[in-house]
């Protein structure tokens, strides 16, 4: 079993009002609401390929209930801790030209309950192969939340992929994950506080000594550079994808933590980590994959030890 | 005790997010989340001035549960007819200069709980004194559905305030409601099928002619005209108030159900009625009537029969 890890999951609520002016109100027919946050995006891509998952994190009150009820709808198994305070939704409101995101902070968490998500994640890793770390942090929880999972799972043996950014990154990456997976824009801020041009090879690497584990940084339509063992790969499919990137940085930790589950070689992790993530930006629902391009472009990514 | 029927309640979210352009992606630190729709307006005014208030209308799932849950909070005794349907939410995005509101249409209804809802009404119709009608009308429900109940409301003796638009507003005048309280716009748009300009006075008496009723007309700032039994009045604030003017129709139909079940006379329900108005449109938030506002502004309104 693959275990994800997502603190602050969330009610996606989608809009695409007809046209408006800002001031105005106007009554939306196109609706969607859906499980959201990284971490249960990385979760339904394992899922999309038939892996066994299971999602932990925090979930309270209504809006908690129902995000367990359409994690169930969408066949996804779940180990989530109860809080006390309503989960989060976050609204995107596409007006046929931009899509613009209004994302909640998040409920807040009690030290307690922190305690009990330890120890449900920790029951998980039990039976775990490989577990990833994704998102953003409710109010709450320690500062060094993410060094903890880390540690747990370090101790349970589990390999971990950890994305996300700051300073719960920055306070993590001494707990060593076995791959830090941050896009650029990230990498960057935690390199020099601001995202100043650097090579990219030079950051990863420096990354990479850092923790003392392997780094692989996304660049977006730039394609993946990989640092292990003192290695180092750039991947990128073969054509350019139209689409909508949202979602594709959490199909790269699923392949990536699907990778360590298989105990797969660089090469092989990268190429698939380039398919699903193509097949992320190529699928028309943000955060899904298509995995009939998965599979057409798993064939089709030039990776390269560089 | 006044009861309010609110068929399409909600949970009204609000956000005041930082300056944002179209097409980002934003952490909203600013939410405010509470029981919407307009006749929980209604009813909420009533309660803040010490009335014995019941709200009957639909709710269903998680959000349904949240928004009984809310109801409870502000102290607004309830006889919500359960449905299977997830309740809807309206989002307000305030940009620091305009509230653009999203409305969704609201859940779909079956025939059984529609049935349902005219027999919780019914039953609390026995012990009610007056009775608001207000709001849209959630898909499923009947085309004349205000009609039915306005009709409800007259075999049990009951007199009700309507406040509602278009075709089912257009089907309910037949039944005869004591009071129907439309706009301005919605007055010309039910008389003449558009917004066209003519004497309000002339329209608000074409109207109470087609219902027999009587018909409170709000102009905004300009304040309301009153038509019953062929006599007429004007009713203004003796000063202009600056404010919000979200939910000064629902405070307005809160001071006329209130007169209803006082018996109270046209001069004392339209001073009453402006006044309340008044006290929505100077209250920070939107749908709350200030208390004192409403003391205060009482004996400075200006009522002519006209």
């Amino acid at each position: 079993m693959i275990l994800t890890v997502c603190l602050n999951p969330a009610i996606d609520v989608t809009y695409t009002p007809p046209a408006f002016t800002p001031g105005s109100s106007v009554t939306v027919e196109s609706i969607e609401k859906r499980a959201g946050g990284k971490g249960v995006n990385t979760a339904r891509a394992l899922h999309a390929l038939g892996e066994d998952v299971v999602l932990c994190g925090f979930a309270g009150r209504e809006i908690g209930r129902w995000l367990v009820a359409l994690l169930a709808e969408d066949g996804l198994r779940e180990s989530i801790t109860p809080i006390g305070n309503q989960t989060r939704q976050c609204v995107t409101v596409f007006d046929g030209e931009h899509a613009t995101v209004f994302n909640e902070r998040g409920p807040s968490v009690t030290e307690d309950e922190w305690l009990t998500l330890l120890a449900d994640v920790g029951r998980e890793l039990e039976t775990a192969s490989a577990v990833s770390f994704s998102g953003s942090v409710p109010p709450g929880c320690p500062s060094d939340a993410y060094r903890q999972l880390v540690e747990l799972a370090n101790v349970c043996g589990v390999p971990s992929v950890l994305d996300t950014s700051g300073p719960q990154l920055a306070m993590a990456l001494d707990a060593r994950p076995t791959i830090t997976a941050p896009n650029l824009g990230e990498l960057l801020a935690i390199l020099d506080g601001s995202e100043v041009d650097r090579p990219l090879l030079d950051a990863a690497t420096e990354l990479a000594k850092r923790t003392s584990g392997a780094v692989v940084v996304s660049a977006g339509a730039d394609g993946l550079i990989a640092v292990s063992d003192g290695r180092a790969w750039t991947a990128a499919p073969e054509l350019w994808l139209k689409g909508n990137p949202t979602g594709a940085g959490d199909a790269l930790t699923a392949a990536l933590v699907r990778g360590l589950s298989r105990n797969a070689d660089w090469p092989t992790m990268l190429r698939e980590a380039v398919a699903l993530a193509g097949a992320a930006v190529v699928s028309p629902t943000a955060g899904d994959v298509d995995v009939a391009a998965y599979v057409a472009m798993l064939g089709h990514s030039i990776i390269r030890e560089i």
